[in-house]
């Protein structure tokens, strides 16, 4: 066993890794038709690689890459995605990025845009938009404590494998909403059934964050919290190859395989902010608590503290 | 009855009210010995006003006032606790600021500073200081759903007399933790014993703002909220003349008491977090859900955001 052990703070800083503090002015700015609102922020060199149609104007003295639709166009949303479903499709057809495994992937809506406009969701990294996850953590309380249902991923995933996750966890496509997705997740990967998570699902709360991957990009993500507390007779039973196994762990086991690095790095902030709201993280035992809480959460493109983030990348 | 009603979205900015958005570079920045973080924001006419002594020195080209202390100086904090209750005092009997009501308030402390700093609670407003407070939201579970205890506050108070509020909360002094100080309040402002209360109450999280006075001073906040779920037998009663009564009140009439804007500001947003925690408040029934779960955070001054309101402001 590792004897190198991760604080709270650490594991928070891990997922929101985002260059807060550097200068990000290289960085090109997406923005849709008729909006003023930044949607996005992309690496010089994926503008440069992007094949982009006439549609999307790119300005290399401002860095704005600019979606244009005609002004007759009768339907913004149907013109926007059309013009990013071009783009995208000749990017994986030419396998021009890695990271999209020429495979296409679910459609992402633009979260905060001001119409429906929605982009393949391996694609939506490469343009820096926000995306949407929804995760639940399924627990039971025992004389000894709460005790809570922890996954292992697949070996065969193709992030994080191997790694401990929350009980259920997935990304939102554009069709559904959050708890349309947790129930269509907790069935799938766990093989709770829908009539239980719409019975006793509580929602609480949504964390953001910003990413930066291995490759540089901007990985801002809404993660939609939600709990449920069962007896001792719910087990959850992996069911669609995504999950190896489930285990059923304390707080100090959780505690002890957060501090080694088990969870992918998401759930890992996940698990704490469920440690915050149920009290086992608190002000007195955790020195870092108000700064844990303040980052869990901070920028988001298109909502309101936007100013705050176009003033450090400009 | 008014007609006219606030959505939740203004209830959370009516209590996170700093001009994020608009030119705050007039503002003076506070600054303690050995520690380049600013500490506080200061309006120009408070610094123009505050009979300052030596120790602090006021640069009115970088906007800056730095405390100083002699370099030989063997116990900081007591060096600046000393330097701001000399400044404090002489402002309190010169009657100076209106908003100290020519008295002294309790120790709070200075959050974030690098070794411990206390100022008076009153005065922390002119200096822009952030201040921390406890809130305790104290329910029942029925077969008709959730009922909340809401006190009104009493009519003498100084501030916000008659509205509606947290069933238990209060300002942190320097010598508390937040857990102490709500076993402290609890007592005081509604006879629920210590015993209760360490044996009951749950942490559930910090939430943090700036705010904006009448005057236009900036006031920054953490609350550090914390649940209490009771049965029947335990009913709180007004002891300290703070509150007038309290009501067991339901999620719905909770609702239109926000909406009506009869809670204290900070007050309607620690109710607004408590109900999206407990699943009442959700990203399918509230279209701000996001950028609420966002506003209430976000800056402070001396933890990590720090850069980006430095951005704003300079």
């Amino acid at each position: 066993m590792s004897t190198w052990t991760l604080t709270n703070l650490d594991l928070v800083e891990a997922c929101d890794d985002f260059p807060y503090h550097h200068d990000t002015r290289g960085l090109y700015t997406l923005f849709l038709p008729n909006d003023d609102r930044p949607h996005g922020y992309m690496l010089p060199q994926i503008v440069q690689q992007m094949p982009w149609s006439a549609e999307f104007a790119v300005n290399h003295e401002n860095r704005t890459v600019q979606l244009q639709v005609s002004a007759e166009c009768p339907d913004l949303s149907k013109a926007c995605n059309h013009a990013f479903a071009a783009v995208i499709n000749k990017a994986i057809d030419g396998d021009i990025f890695p990271t999209l495994h020429k495979k296409h992937s679910e459609m992402f809506k633009i979260v905060g845009s001001a119409y429906p406009v929605q982009c393949e969701r391996f694609a939506s990294h490469l343009f820096g938009i926000t995306a949407r996850g929804a995760h639940l953590t399924v627990y039971i309380t025992t004389d000894t404590g709460m005790r809570i249902w922890v996954p292992r991923r697949a070996q065969s995933m193709f992030t994080y494998p191997n790694k401990l996750d929350t009980t259920v966890a997935g990304g939102v496509p554009a069709h559904q909403t959050p708890f349309e997705n947790i129930v269509q997740e907790a069935d799938e990967e766990a093989s709770l059934s829908a009539e239980l998570i719409k019975r006793s699902v509580k929602a609480a709360g949504v964390l953001t964050y910003i990413g930066h991957s291995k490759q540089g990009l901007i990985v801002p993500d809404q993660v939609f919290v939600y709990d449920l507390e069962v007896g001792p007779d719910i087990v959850p039973v992996p069911r669609d190859g995504e999950v190896k196994e489930f285990n059923l762990m304390s707080v100090a086991e959780v505690k002890t395989a957060l501090a080694q690095g088990e969870f992918k790095p998401n759930s890992a902030v996940v698990m704490l902010d469920f440690f915050i709201r149920h009290g086992i993280i608190t002000a007195e035992n955790e020195k870092n608590y108000v700064e844990i809480n303040l980052h869990v959460l901070v920028f988001l493109f298109n909502q309101r503290p936007v100013t705050v983030i176009y003033k450090i990348c400009h």
